[in-house]
C-alpha cells in the first residue's frame, strides 16, 4: 500500500518511493541533471558528490549558466533554508550537504534562510518563541557540517526583518493573489502572512547583488517541494533588474516505512540528528521497511528488491559513498546472499558513525555560532 | 454635481460634503461622539479642541472605556499614523492636531506610524524611495505641531521593521485572505503586500502593552477611511492577549471644489503645508467653491448657503476657533450681510496665519527630528 504524494511548500505527505521525477520535472519545467551538466561540474570540482553522482540531485534550473558566468569569473553564490519547526533529521540534512561541498569546490559564499515566521505562520499551535527555539537548534546542525565561517551568512526572518522586509516589499508587489493562489493552491482559510511569505523567502535570491550593486549569480540547492516559491521567485527577479536564481532540485529522502512515507505524526519514520546508537540501530531493525524475504530461507532463495527496500536507498543515496561498494551490495541482497538483518547493519554502522561525527562538531558549533548571524 | 464617495483606506474619490456621517457610523458599528462622553472628557481637559466642540471629529469606539482607565489612573497612548506619498495638505495634518492636544490635555504618549511600505505597494508607479523620501518631509510637519520629543515616538514600516514584523506576523496569523477581502474589497489583482500591510498596521495599537508587558490602553484618532484596518485590528487584539483599541473617527476635510471633490489629480483643490501666502490666496479665490450668489447685489438680497461653501465649512470645522465669531459669520454670510469675497478674506487670514507659524515651526523640526525616531 503506497499513499498518494501530497507535495506543497509545507506539507510531503504519502510515499516518496517510486516517485516519477521525470514526470514531475516536466510538470514543473524543470531540466533533467543529465551526464552533459553534470560532465561540466567536474571540470571545476574533480569527482563529484555522491548526492550528485546518485541522481539524490534530480533535475535543475539554469544550472550551465551558472557555470558560464563561473567560467568568466563570476562566481555565484548558493542560498537554501530551513523551516526551523523541530528537530532536524536526516533528510533535512542533505540539501546542506551538497551546499558545503559546493562552497568548498567553487569557493562559493553561502546565504541561508532561517524561516521562522513562515512555521509559526503555518502551523496553528506554534508559537512564534517556539520556531525561534528551532532557530538555535538546528542552525547547530547546519554549522556541524563545516561551513565556512568567513563566507556563511545565517538569516533569521524575524531577527533580521530591519534588512528583509524592506526587500520583500519590493518582490510582494510584483505577485498578486490570484498567482499566488494558483501557484500556492491557497484558499480563503489561508493566513495574509503565508500569502506573503513567499516574498520573504524570495529575498535572498538577489540580496547580495542588491547590497553589492553587482549582479552576483545565484544557486539554489533545495527539495523539490520548495520549488512553487522559485518559480514565483523567478518570474519577479528580472523585473526588479536582477537574473533570475538558478536551482537545483533534490529528491525526497524516503522515511523508514513501507514506501519511504513520510509524516510528522511518525517520528519512528525518520532518523534525527540527536538520535543515539541505541535508537538509531532500533530504529532501523525494527522501522526500516525491507524488501527482503520473510525468512532467512526465502531469502537465500530468492533475493530481496533493493528498490522498496528503504535501507538499501539510504545507503545508495548518501551513505555508502564508494560506487562500487554500493554496486556490490546491490548484487549481493538481490540475489540472496545478502540478508537483510546484514544489509540493515550496514546501514547503522555507517548511520552511527555519520552521527557520531556530525554530534561532535555540534557540540563544537556552540562554540562558533556568533560568527554566522548576520547583522543588519 | 456631486460625484459619488468612494472611501477606501487607500481612495477618497468623490464629494466629501453632505457625507451622511450618522449613516456611516451605523454602518462601521460605530458610536457618535455625543454630548455626554464629550462632557467626560470635559471634566479632564476643560475647554474642548475645535475639532472636538465642531464635530469635525464624529464617531468613536470605546471612549469611555478609555476615560474608565483614565480615571483609574492607568494612562492610554495615542496611535495615528500617516502614509507618506506626497506633500501633506491642511486635511491631512487635522488629525495629528488633535493629537498635539491630546497629548498635551492627558499626558499622553504619542505613536506614529509612518507607513512608507503602503504607499509604496498601492502606487504602482511609485518607488520604494520616495515613499522613504516623502517620509523624512512629511515628519517634519508632523512634529512641527509641537508634539514631546519625550513622549513620541515616529516609527518607519521599512525602517523600523525589527521591531513591527515580528509582531505583524502574529497578528497576520489571525487574518485570512477571505476576512481581508471581505473588509478590504481585495481582488486577485491585489499584491500579496497590501494583503499583508494591515498586519503592520496593527503593531503600534499593541507595541507598548507587547514591549511593557502592561495593558496600557490605546487611542486611535484617525480618518474614517481607515477604519477598516482597525475593525480587523480590534477583533484581532483580544486573541493576542491585548485589549482592542479605541478609536476616535475624524470626517474628511472638504477639497476646494464643488461638493469638496478630492482626488490627488486635483492638486489646486488643496492647500499645501508649504504653499506660499500667494498661492494660497490664489487657490482660496479662485478654486474655493462658493454658496453665494452670482453678483455682489444677489448675494445681499438673498444670502448665502453656508452648507455647500468650502471656505465656510473650512471655517467652522477648525479656522475660526471663536464660537461666537464663527455663529456670526454663518448669519451674516447667510443674511447676505457678508459677500464671499470677504468670506474668502476671512479664511485667507487664517490659513495664512496658521501656516506662516507652521513653516517656521517645520524649519525648527529639522533640528528636532532624530529625537523621534524609534530606535529598534
Amino acid at each position: 500500500m503506497t499513499d498518494k504524494l501530497v507535495i506543497t511548500p509545507w506539507e510531503i505527505k504519502g510515499s516518496v518511493m517510486g516517485v516519477d521525477y521525470e514526470k514531475l520535472m516536466k510538470e514543473f519545467g524543470a531540466d533533467a541533471l543529465n551526464e552533459q551538466v553534470l560532465a561540466r561540474m567536474r571540470k571545476h570540482t574533480g569527482q563529484l558528490h555522491v548526492l550528485l553522482r546518485r541522481k539524490f540531485f534530480v533535475s535543475h534550473r539554469d544550472l550551465n549558466w551558472i557555470l558560464d558566468e563561473f567560467e568568466k569569473g563570476n562566481k555565484f553564490y548558493i542560498y537554501t533554508g530551513r523551516g526551523p519547526s523541530g528537530p532536524m533529521h536526516l533528510g533535512h540534512l542533505l540539501p546542506f550537504m551538497l551546499c558545503k561541498w559546493l562552497q568548498d569546490r567553487f569557493g562559493a559564499e553561502m546565504w541561508i534562510q532561517m524561516s521562522d515566521d513562515e512555521k509559526f505562520l503555518v502551523k496553528p499551535d506554534m508559537k512564534l518563541e517556539d520556531a525561534q527555539k528551532w532557530t538555535e537548534d538546528n542552525v547547530l546542525d547546519i554549522i556541524a557540517l563545516g561551513f565556512d565561517p568567513k563566507k556563511t551568512h545565517i538569516f533569521v526572518d524575524t531577527k533580521n526583518a530591519k534588512t528583509m522586509y524592506p526587500q520583500a516589499v519590493r518582490v510582494a508587489k510584483h505577485l498578486n493573489l490570484s498567482t499566488a493562489k494558483s501557484v500556492f493552491g491557497f484558499t480563503g482559510e489561508t493566513n495574509v502572512g503565508i500569502a506573503f511569505y513567499t516574498a520573504m523567502q524570495s529575498v535572498l535570491a538577489f540580496l547580495p547583488s542588491a547590497l553589492s550593486g553587482k549582479q552576483i549569480p545565484c544557486l539554489v540547492p533545495l527539495g523539490l517541494d520548495q520549488d512553487p516559491h522559485f518559480r514565483v521567485c523567478r518570474d519577479i527577479m528580472p523585473k526588479l533588474g536582477y537574473h533570475k536564481p538558478a536551482v537545483l532540485h533534490a529528491k525526497f529522502l524516503s522515511g523508514l516505512g513501507e514506501g519511504g512515507k513520510m509524516s510528522a505524526s511518525l517520528p519512528n519514520s525518520a532518523i534525527y540528528l540527536i538520535d543515539s546508537e541505541k535508537v538509531v540501530a532500533d530504529k532501523i531493525k525494527r522501522h526500516a521497511f525491507s524488501g527482503g524475504q520473510k525468512t532467512a530461507e526465502e531469502q537465500r532463495k530468492l533475493g530481496a528488491n533493493p528498490e522498496i527496500d528503504v535501507s538499501y536507498q539510504w545507503l545508495q543515496a548518501f551513505f555508502e559513498d564508494d560506487d562500487e561498494r554500493i554496486k556490490k551490495i546491490h548484487e549481493e541482497y538481490k540475489s540472496g546472499k545478502m540478508l537483510t538483518s546484514e544489509l540493515k547493519q550496514i546501514l547503522i554502522d555507517k548511520v552511527n558513525a555519520f552521527l557520531k561525527n556530525h554530534q561532535a562538531e555540534r557540540e563544537k558549533a556552540k562554540e562558533k555560532v556568533d560568527k554566522f548571524w548576520w547583522k543588519d
